[in-house]
Order: structure tokens, then C-alpha cells, then sequence
């Protein structure tokens, strides 16, 4: 018998491999390249050469022991302090080592964090549309997971409700920006507001509030769009970072969290997310991948690549009269349904051979999200796709 | 404010460093050739040649995005059938891939399983003295941990409070052979005999009960000494691995879960294990580290250098009348202090600069766990300093 709260999980994830299975199947009857699977954020760019070139002189070069040994819980100090000096020189930060913490991808370090700050029953505030995931990583905190409402067409967050919303429970609100699955980025006015919002409810409760800014998506903007850096807002804000999509290295479970010394009780914070990286077993990000990072950190994926996609496809569903958030950044379109009921506008979809995920998945009806981080070609064979799913709407 | 769980274990946490940075004050004060540092169970013997070997092929010849991209939670399938067909070569098993999960190391594989099985207030037995994580581990996944006390001289487990102990409410037996901090390996008479106990036990409450043998130091064995599969012994058996000492990468966190087809609800479980990886914030073991030990089966580190460490200093400690369990694995001797207080043996101990940690750490009062994982020739500095240590209780 597995514990009782893994099993709606499990269901949960039978029915993903359910769909997963029928698009293999769906690939076998129809031929792979008449199958056009959106669904999956792993991404379609290499790596950078210079990623490449790093791991191999790593292992060649370092002492092995020391490469591929353990370090303090909180990663190498010459990783950190190099990671903080990198971000201090793109955002005009004053971080120092003694700032950052490298974790287990932004999944490992998310779920460092809410371990660290959150006692059962305390409150952890999403801003939908949301990765789901948000919902487990809580629940293995004990927290409680309170949803700000969606907020069409621009998907900023919806100000008042946020407000509304906070309690003297509130002890963590995770924000996403560029987000999955609307592609959106919080504006710089939108981030001072939630910022002074905070700033008030934490003295109206007398209690500290910590903003997390979950960012895998930082480097994948479009448009020339500037990410501002969510720490120059709020005090009490921690960054979790990761390498997986501007470095197209997602298997290898490797970034970092930021946590200033402005934020409230920062050494017992800073102290509690290192013992939460030993205690939840990462023990510590993986080493070879630590060193390589610090020898990449100016590399980054050929982002063009996915705005060429993002334009191909985001064009074309606009002339087929499709509403479609302002996607500046990640490698998402979220796309309203022709009809209310988002399942059965992903079923129809299927029915042409284009697999999507329906919005509910992230906390928000009527809408699906597609994710372009796909070869281009089969982009362009998507087209006439979408183009029959749009006529039988009208 | 971090979470109320959280300030106790921050605190046990700096005491660990205060230790950890006097160790450093005593280096620059005698001289770092004059401290004999056995606190870490840090491998000392480097990694085997052909494991750098793999890391370089396959980062030169391997597709990039498949090299560092996602896989299913589970790892990648190709590795998950090597590894299970090694087991097989070697112990005479029947796994195949879908036995195994891929994990971050075998402090990440212990929490799935935990989480995996354990409701709240469900007892998870140990076994002292063991590996004092556990405790947090099973408190991450709600649990309650039961003690089974030490049984020295030999610390076999003794049977009859292990039977005791066991309740309607026992959901996991957590065991480690070989043992950290003993060294010692559990017999095959001891390992039926818990079989039967578990079987008959289970049969009286109507309940699954499952045995999580800890196994990251099967290969570091001495004298020839046979290490059991404990799946032979009992069917709700799961394994946990890893790759940190056979092939000292303990920072590069690999290590894998075998999960037979026998244990009880066998789908169930794999499939909560697989949900689990990827909520607990791991989502795969790190993928480079998986495809290097698919070519890095048959590698094992010079155990015959643990070997050397270990009689040097065994045989000194035998002389000068200390009371040692017989450590036929792993890199430890657990030594019974000259004093009842093991902290204030300890601290006579760090008079003569010699630093070990305290039995009770690992729940067995009297004892200190001396980590030989060190270079031999810190051993022959030591062994004066032994001898004084001894000379004091004369």
C-alpha cells in the first residue's frame, strides 16, 4: 500500500502517460511527422559549444577527487562567488557569494525554500495561470496553496485580489516571470506594486512575507523585453534560478537560489536552505555540474531560434482569429479556446494530430498552452493543422 | 521567520560548523599535518580512471540534447536495463529496467521511497546505531521514527526487540549494510531471520511492511566477506544505491532504487516512486551521470587502499586494548570510548587533535565513529597521538 496522498498523484500521472502513450500510438497510425506534439517544455536548442567544451576540460583538467567529491551543502565558494558577481554585473546587484545557494535545478531550490519557511497550514500564494507542480511542492512543505484568480488577456496579475488575498497566514508568494504557460512577463510597474502591497500586509500582520521569483525563463525574451530583477522591488524576495533552459541542460538538475542579506532573519534563512538541500536528500547540486557553470556563465542558447518558432506560429494562429497573450518571453503561447470547456478543445485539436495541454492544468480554464520549443519544420506543418482546427469553429 | 521544525535542526547544524571551523583554527594553530581529521565519510580513493574516460566520450560523441535533456523521472531507459542486468550478473536476480528507478544518490532514493509509502504517524524502524539523516528523512515525509537499540559487541541487530517493536503502524524497516558507522555487515542468518519476523509479522497485522536496505557501501568490503542481497530474504524488499563510494562520485549524486516485482502493490509503488522523484523537486537523477555509469558497470575504486587504512589503524587500536566492532565494510570502526560520556572522550580526543564524532550522533552512546576514508599517512602521524589518547585512562 502506498501513502494515502500519493495515490490521487499517481492517478494523476497515469493519465498523463495514458496521453503520452496514445501520442506514440498516434505516431504509428498516422507516421511521426504528421504528429505535432506542443505538449512538453524540453528544449529543442543544443547547448552552447562552449557548455560542451567546458565539461570536457573539467573532467580532464580537475583533480578528480576534488571534481567529483562533496563539497559544503550550499555548492563550491568559488561557483557561488562567481555566480553572484556575474548577476551583479548584469543587474547592478551587490550579491556575494555567501548570497547564493546552488541547488538541484529551480524545482530542487523551490522546494528548499518552502521547507525552510513554511509550517503546516501556513499559507503559500500562486498567481494563475501557475505550474502545477507549485501544488506538490507546497504540499510537501504542509502548506496550504491560495490562487490568485487568472487575469485576461494581458495575464498580469490581478492587483486587487492579490491584495485581497493576503492573510496573516501568508508566509511565501511564488511568482513566474517570463511565465509558463502564458509567456507573459511581469511588467516593472506591476512588480513595484506587488512589492509595496507586501511591504504594507507584512506591517499590517506584523509578520515577514517572502516573495519567491521562480525564473528558469529569465534569458528567453523576445523584442528586446527587459526581465527587471524582482529582488530591487521587494526586500524580502529569493531567486530561484536554472540552467536548464538557458543553457539547454534540463537533465542535469543544476542552478541556484539567490537569497539577500536584506531579507528578513537572513542568516537563519540562508542557514535552514542549507540544511533543507542536505536534509531532502540533494545533498548538494550535482558537483561536475557546478564547475562547468561557473565556466559558462556568459554562454547562453541561440534564443533566436525559439523566436523564429514563436513568430511562425503566433502570426498564424492571429490570422486564423485566435486570442493569444503577448508571449515576450519563455517558449509558450497561451491560446484561448474556441469553445469554453479547454479538454474538449484539446480533444478536438488531437483530432487533428496537434497535441496541447489544456489550461485547468494550470489553474486556468478556457485556454491551452502550447509550447513551440519544437523543430520549426514541424511548425510549418502544424499550419494547415491549426488552420482546420479553427474552421470547424466556424 | 523560518519554519518552527526548522530551528532546531539550524541549530544542530552550526554546531556541526562551529566543530567543522575549530578544525580549521587547530589547522593553522598545530600545523595541518598535525590534525588528524576522521570526522567526514568523505571518499578519499579516487575515481576510477575509466569513469573520466566515459565522462569525456560520451560528452564528445553523444547528441547534446540527449545527453543533458529530459528523460522519463524514472532515467533513462537504456541505463535502467544495463544496471538491472548487472545486478542480475551478479547476484543471481531477475530485475529488468522497469525494477529501477535512477536517482540523486541514495539520499534522494531514501525520500522517494518515503514519501512514497509513509502516511503520517506511520513508524519507520531503524536500527542503532545508523546514520542519524534518517531521522530527518522520515520526518520529511511525516513518519515517526522507532528505535531498535544497539546490540554490541558484534551489533547485529538484535532480533527480539526488532520483533517487538514491530506495530500495526510499522510501515518501513530501514536497514544499512554495510553499516555506517560499524562497519559491519549484516549475516545472512541475520538477514532470514528478519525476513521471517517481517513475513510473520505482517501476516499477524494484515499489513505490507517494507524493508529499504541503505546500500551505498556494498562493493567497500574486506576479507573476503560476502554482502547478502537482501531481496533474497524477504519479497517487500526495496534497495536503495549509490555510486558515491564504489566509484567515489558522492558529489556528482548518483545512485538508483530497485524496486522488485515482488514487493507488495508492486505498481503502485514503482509508480509512486516516479511521481515522487519528480514532486520532491529531484524530476531525474542528473542525466550525464546516468549515461557515464551505464559505461562504468564493471568499475569499482581501489578498495584495497580502504583496506590498507583500515588494519594500519585497526590493529594499533587492537594493541592499545581498545573494544572495535569487526568492521568488514564501509570506511569506519566504531570504538568503544575509555569513558561512559562519548562527547567528553571525543573532546579528550581533540586534546591529542584527533577529531571523530560521538556514538550518540548515531544513536549509540559510549562509542566514536573514526572515518579511515583518509590518507594513509595522516594514519601513521595518528597513531602516536592514539597512544596518548589511551595512556590518559590508564
Amino acid at each position: 500500500m502506498i501513502a494515502k496522498k500519493m495515490e490521487g498523484l499517481v492517478k494523476g500521472s497515469s493519465v498523463i502517460r495514458a496521453m503520452f502513450e496514445e501520442g506514440k500510438k498516434m505516431a504509428k497510425k498516422y507516421g511521426a511527422e504528421n504528429v505535432y506534439d506542443f505538449s512538453l517544455g524540453n528544449p529543442s536548442v543544443a547547448p552552447p559549444e562552449d557548455v560542451k567544451r567546458a565539461f570536457v576540460e573539467e573532467v580532464e583538467n580537475e583533480d578528480p577527487t576534488f571534481l567529483h567529491g562533496y563539497m559544503s551543502n550550499t555548492g563550491y565558494e568559488d561557483v557561488r562567488a562567481a555566480i553572484a558577481e556575474h548577476i551583479n554585473e548584469l543587474h547592478g546587484t551587490k550579491f556575494d557569494g555567501g548570497n547564493i545557494i546552488m541547488t538541484v535545478g529551480a524545482a530542487g531550490g523551490l522546494n528548499v525554500v518552502l521547507r525552510s519557511l513554511v509550517d503546516p497550514d501556513d499559507e503559500v500564494m500562486v498567481i494563475a495561470p501557475y505550474f502545477g507542480e507549485y501544488d506538490n511542492y507546497v504540499a510537501n512543505a504542509n502548506g496550504k496553496v491560495v490562487v490568485v484568480a487568472p487575469n485576461p488577456p494581458s495575464f498580469q496579475p490581478n492587483l486587487d485580489e492579490f491584495e485581497d488575498k493576503i492573510t496573516a497566514r501568508t508566509k511565501v508568494v511564488i511568482i513566474n516571470t517570463p511565465n509558463n504557460p502564458t509567456g507573459v512577463v511581469y511588467s516593472e510597474d506591476t512588480l513595484k506594486k506587488m512589492g509595496e502591497i507586501l511591504e504594507a500586509k507584512g506591517k499590517e500582520f506584523g509578520t515577514d512575507i517572502y516573495l519567491l521569483s521562480d525564473e528558469p525563463y529569465r534569458e528567453l525574451v523576445y523584442d528586446g523585453v527587459e526581465v527587471p530583477y524582482v529582488t530591487k522591488y521587494y526586500a524580502n524576495t529569493i531567486v530561484g534560478y536554472s540552467y536548464s533552459k538557458s543553457l539547454s541542460l534540463p537533465g542535469e538538475r543544476i542552478g541556484y537560489l539567490v537569497i539577500p542579506s536584506e531579507v528578513a532573519d537572513f542568516e537563519s534563512v540562508y542557514a535552514a536552505c542549507g540544511v533543507a538541500t542536505r536534509i531532502l536528500g540533494f545533498v548538494n547540486a550535482p558537483s561536475l555540474q557546478q564547475r562547468v557553470i561557473m565556466k559558462s556563465l556568459k554562454s547562453s542558447v541561440d534564443v533566436s531560434i525559439y523566436e523564429k518558432n514563436r513568430n511562425l506560429l503566433l502570426d498564424h494562429l492571429k490570422k486564423l482569429g485566435f486570442e493569444v497573450a503577448t508571449p515576450s518571453g519563455a517558449f509558450y503561447l497561451f491560446v484561448k479556446c474556441l469553445e469554453e470547456d479547454d479538454k474538449a478543445f484539446a480533444n478536438k485539436a488531437k483530432e487533428e494530430n496537434i497535441l496541447v495541454v489544456p489550461g485547468s492544468t494550470f489553474g486556468c480554464k478556457g485556454y491551452v498552452r502550447i509550447a513551440y520549443c519544437v523543430d520549426y519544420k514541424m511548425i510549418e506543418r502544424a499550419l494547415p493543422a491549426f488552420e482546420r482546427l479553427a474552421a470547424k469553429y466556424k
